[in-house]
């Protein structure tokens, strides 16, 4: 799939994450960002976490739609997620993901999540996705 | 802090999780449900990864409400979540959480989600929180 | 396999783990101990966490074992481990597993690890074996 | 602390890892390598888990002590890892190390291991060392 496929079959199956777009897909892997309004706030300013757990978790499954195409059966089967340092409160979080590893049922990616305009790393997350084989192009 | 605070405190500082509420707070541990309707539904019928991730990291909060007290400078330092099972898209997601070190600066909660009505886990997660020192009792 | 068969295969295929023995095989579930002398200790006489972790990866293979049979080809695909307190220089460590999946291509392993005498953990682990499906009974 | 010293520390307070060896300490990196033998293998040839296990320890270790000096009291709090290909039984395991976050009690080090002559990754790791304040510089 390419990137307005992706687009399109988010909207479509994912009309809540209203918030969340996509900046690239690229060979084995992607970039998302997720804009940061009130309701994405913690008391004292800070991003909550699970924002970012939720933009890594969906920029691993665009990168995995990009190389595999569609496959709405793929689900999460683990996800490591390693805080950093606090998001801005003012910026977009943005979301690089990488795939590390696409094998024949198991595919690892690695997401690199920062504030926009700050290259610091903010957040860091590994997941791993299970493909039914019956899925696979 | 006991419950009725602590469900006080949440519905302040967190009134986006109107979803989310509380069974029970115990000697470090807690229990809390997330009521699952559309929007925690994906393609297929299953309930979004991060909904389980969300109510894993506020459980483990709750627990640590309970144990120290007001601490809102507490921050997730890390998670890892295995999903284990299909949760049920017509049952409550309960997560029960104990707290299985309180150190001095870091707190580990053990965290167990299964669909209400059905014992077998359907996540299971392990979370790190940072208690700035000036925040312990 | 029962327990006297497992701990001849490990024998035979796991030479170099003569530290490392087997206290019980039941359903789902496994413990182990490992001896600690001078080779396992870390300056200030911590035990060090290579030796958690190694005996982690064993106790979920053990419980496979007593579940599936011998599934030589079964390879841990993910590990995740929290240290949570010192444990002691002189006693077992002892590792108690239980398996929370049990899936047709993976498997969970939970580990509770403590020094013998004392119950509290002093480290906590997460553990994923792949079986490959031609090794399944 | 430089490469010369960290060789001479490690020689001292870890003599059983005479198999490891230090390529490299750069800024908030280091690269580690461990010779493979029999004593390293698994049955089916593969190079045994807890092998890449120590060896990401450890390199996350000597990165530390090349942005810190000397902590012996910084320990392991966690580690993560994903393996994601069989390593070669014939060559040098390799470990990358870069530090993530280096934070006044958390560091975060994440880890790529490979086997040498081959860019592909065996395994991923990322892992976290709790300093005791009174050991910073």
């Amino acid at each position: 799939m390419d990137k307005t496929a992706i687009i399109n079959f988010l909207k479509k199956e994912f009309p809540h994450h209203e918030k969340i777009s996509i900046d690239e897909v690229g060979y084995r892997s992607a970039t998302l960002r997720h804009r940061i309004g009130k309701e994405e706030l913690r008391p004292g300013g800070t991003v909550a976490g699970p924002v970012s757990m939720l933009l890594a978790d969906v920029v691993i499954y665009v990168a995995i739609l990009g190389e595999l195409g569609r496959v709405p059966l793929t689900v999460t089967t683990s996800l490591n997620i390693n805080f950093l340092r606090k998001p801005s409160a003012e910026n977009d979080l943005i979301a690089r993901c990488k795939l590390i590893k696409v094998g024949k049922t198991l595919i690892v990616g690695e997401v690199d999540l920062y504030s926009e305009g700050n290259p610091e790393l903010v957040a860091h997350v590994v997941g791993t996705y299970a493909v039914p084989s019956a899925n696979r192009k």
